[in-house]
């Protein structure tokens, strides 16, 4: 197929596929001729991934690039993946948490019976987020930190339950990270949506 | 206090509050002679606050305005509050979704027993995820749709929980505003943490 059909199929714009290809995220189509390039069902499935990070995971360019990278890796295993795309996608900060929020995040992660390694970027991050939290007062959303630990651990269950369903490497770490990162985006828009249907019943009393 | 201070107070450069001032998040001091302002316990507190909604919450400024604005209105109340930050937060690109998507989501909430208001912008938000998930093949995340609304109802169940807290007004909308968005990244951290422990079990089956 032309890109013109690579953009009728995808229903991405042929401009921003020419970008997507100028930033390293989709590669060129093979030149079959002068002016002409030839792009195949590959370039399909990769340009509907590549939109998937960049305009529903709403990455930016540059860490959609270190994701896509990450499961190109020759030895890369469903781990390492898993690993890169959180890496990639967790806010790096100069954290502002004292010992008291990094103690309580090891306290957590021990209180849920999780293994998780010491380099686990959401470590840092959870502990920034807890200063934050206990500097705005919200003292409530601290002492249901289990309670959100508990349903998180459960979705998480449900996330690496979805890599039962494929049997190939490509087809585990594509889901790997469109689980991780599109499940980020329907878990907040479900819980919105359930927010206001408990609102309804909190204002009703 | 002057504007040093509150900097120091918030760990806020001062040219980022000069920033947040003329983009109107943040009111001005009173000017008390030339050259000096004082600024009160007030501007820490909301302060802090826009630094939540724009460090940590990621939002564009103009979403913050949006946000803060939406908490401010003199008749507001939970309700209304709840659902402009929703209205705020919430993605609205012109949808790809079928009818097929907008069906799922009807029938989604009526699974779940929730009440969602028709101009809920979640709805057409999800219909257009539904429609990105069917084109990326991801079909076992679709087929867990029921799982995750099922905890996503939770988590909205243990927000609404914070607000029984409060008693002021403001109390309430500012708890509301942070509750949802600080619980995006909460849970969206603790997932990601949760797949790590999850994904070691998973790889050594």
């Amino acid at each position: 197929m032309r890109i013109g059909d690579l953009s009728k199929a995808t229903g991405v714009p042929v401009p921003t596929i020419k970008y997507y290809q100028r930033e390293s995220l989709l590669p060129y189509g093979e030149r079959i001729g002068y002016n002409q390039t030839r792009y195949v069902d590959e370039h399909v499935r990769r340009l509907r991934l590549v939109r998937a990070l960049v305009e529903v995971g709403r990455l930016p360019i540059a860490t959609a690039r270190d994701v896509l990278g990450a499961i190109e890796e020759p030895d890369v295993n469903l781990f390492k993946a898993l690993g890169q795309v959180h890496y990639a996608i967790t806010a790096t900060r100069e954290s502002a948490a004292t010992p008291a929020e990094d103690g309580r995040v090891d306290e957590l992660i021990a209180e849920q019976g999780w293994q998780v390694s010491h380099d686990n970027p959401g470590r840092a991050a959870l502990a920034g987020l807890l200063r934050s939290i206990t500097e705005l007062n919200q003292t409530g959303l601290l002492s249901r930190l289990p309670d959100y630990a508990t349903l998180a651990g459960q979705l998480a269950t449900v996330d690496i339950s979805l890599l039962e369903d494929h049997d190939s490497q490509d087809e585990v770490l594509e889901t790997t990270v469109l689980a991780t990162l599109l499940g980020d985006v329907l878990v907040a828009l479900l819980r919105h949506m359930a927010q206001e249907s408990v609102a309804t019943r909190f204002s009703q009393r």
